[in-house]
């Protein structure tokens, strides 16, 4: 079957497994449809922290702990930031303020999310196929016991300690899949949502119309990865927003917030009792190690979950 | 006589001698009038040098040989910005960066610069009030052999290696002075124009309608301090630019370019020979090293000018 093998990706989870990915198959190949919804604002540029994760880890330029922003990272600028009263909750580093830079006057000169992706791209040589899901601003909102905040209000400032009650994707009706994504999707020979947060990072994608009926519609087996090691995230606040959005903490709650979009899950191997359950829900079930402590196991996870889709 | 003392500046030559001023006046008593001909957007940022130069100068923070740009600056996201093919010959560093950050993101959000000038100086405790010459856009091209150049284009990208043949203040006839500025030119107890370029730094600020007049009209005396030594320009392009302008380089084309606008003019011990012209012409001189080797030096300078407008 030809086709790309699409990845619906959040950040550092959905980065890493792309990372395993493109050592057991072409980069060329891949596709990586990427959350918009927590791009936000900082000191009037226009960050894209999830597409930057995915960029910076596809480049091996990530810093190789936190498994966010870039190696061999310095902060001179955020410290000065603070004597004019900008915020320095959201640490952006020098190196990485220039992607900042670029994608801000590229987009204050009319040009779009993804085409100056895509330029970013290619200047890191990246043969990945990088797209934002939306040209159009999304902007995940999570509602909190103290109200309702911006996702990186959530998420950096606040640490993602709110209780969450739900989420909210603004501007999602009015936007579009960025150019190439539904025909990427018809055209696949694989669709995987990798291990990212199913409510904060994969539902925004799923927001933007048009996306979740291409998956839906698609010609090819669709696999998720659970995010999930024996009940629990294995980082974030995925078991917080799951039970938040009423969803059970435990792989049966992430193949009911994927309902009718996947026909296979990943599951870790300490959840292979898990797997009874799945199979007569309907769904393919692979059982595989998937903690990614390092590249090779990434690259494992990878081949299962394209076992599974074969 | 009360009143303030102002200076109308350029960048290096302007800034030393402002720093050398306020070693003998109080710094609360200094209103310096900024050229902002020069300002130029690198990487979407809008950066405005001459003011930044007096800014870091008069806030101990300027690199100490160079003269312009942070003390301890490093250039790491300069080195990244040329991977998205941004250009590198404007040279931001990444501690300056934070203050054209915050400048084009409070004129993004619909400040002034004047406005934004001043916050930048609290920021700084720099307690002289540094204004720019005007909110509006005014900007310097330089008419070479080699057509017409943006400023920052003939002076930082060629290195000021063509040969002027005029200039031409874009926008300058739009333009109005920024608020407060002929109050302060008409409230004045001295007038100083700085030992900066005349035609690159001087004249932009004078294009600005109602500058000059003000000038003219001020009840204080006016005195320039002359950028030559033994007729040629300490640095820069000075000499190259009052000869393309038709004017002699030597004191009296200094007296030429501000004529009827100023009262005296200091000169340099080594142009001692030009006193008497120049006093024939009905100018007060004051002949004095004009050399600013350190601070004292500055400081000297100052009182000198602050004696020829007593």
């Amino acid at each position: 079957m030809s086709g790309p093998i699409v990845v619906l990706s959040g950040g550092v989870g959905g980065a890493q497994f792309v990372r395993g990915l493109i050592e057991v198959v072409p980069r060329e190949d891949v596709v990586v449809i990427g959350n918009t919804g927590d791009d936000v604002e900082v000191w009037g540029l226009r960050v894209s922290p999830d597409l930057d994760t995915v960029l910076y880890t596809l480049a091996d330029a990530i810093h190789s702990e936190q498994k966010w922003g870039r190696a061999d990272e310095t902060f001179h600028c955020l410290a000065e930031v603070t004597r004019y009263g900008l915020p320095d909750w959201f640490r952006l580093g020098d190196k990485d303020l220039a992607v900042h830079l670029f994608r801000t006057a590229g987009l204050r000169a009319g040009r779009t999310l993804s085409e100056v992706t895509k330029d970013i791209s290619k200047a890191w040589q990246l043969r990945v196929r990088l797209v934002p899901m939306s040209d159009q601003p999304v902007r995940t909102h999570v509602l909190t016991d103290s109200g309702e905040l911006p996702f990186q209000e959530y998420f950096v400032h606040r640490r993602a300690q709110d209780r969450v009650r739900g989420v909210r994707f603004e501007g999602a009706a009015r936007s579009r899949p960025a150019p190439g994504i539904l025909q990427c999707l018809a055209d696949a020979r694989a669709i995987i949502i990798a291990p990212s947060n199913p409510v904060l990072s994969v539902q925004p994608i799923l927001s933007v119309p048009g996306i979740s009926a291409a998956l839906r519609e698609a010609r090819s087996k669709r696999v998720a990865v659970s995010p999930l090691i024996r009940s629990r995230a294995v980082k974030g606040p995925t078991a917080s927003c799951l039970e938040g959005l009423g969803f059970e903490v435990s792989n049966r709650g992430i193949a009911a917030v994927y309902s009718g979009l996947i026909d296979g899950l990943i599951i870790d191997a300490s959840d292979e009792g898990d797997a009874p359950g799945l199979r007569d829900a309907g769904l393919r079930v692979g059982v595989t190690p998937t903690l990614m402590k390092d590249l090779g196991c990434a690259a494992r996870l990878a081949e299962a979950a394209l076992r599974l889709v074969a």
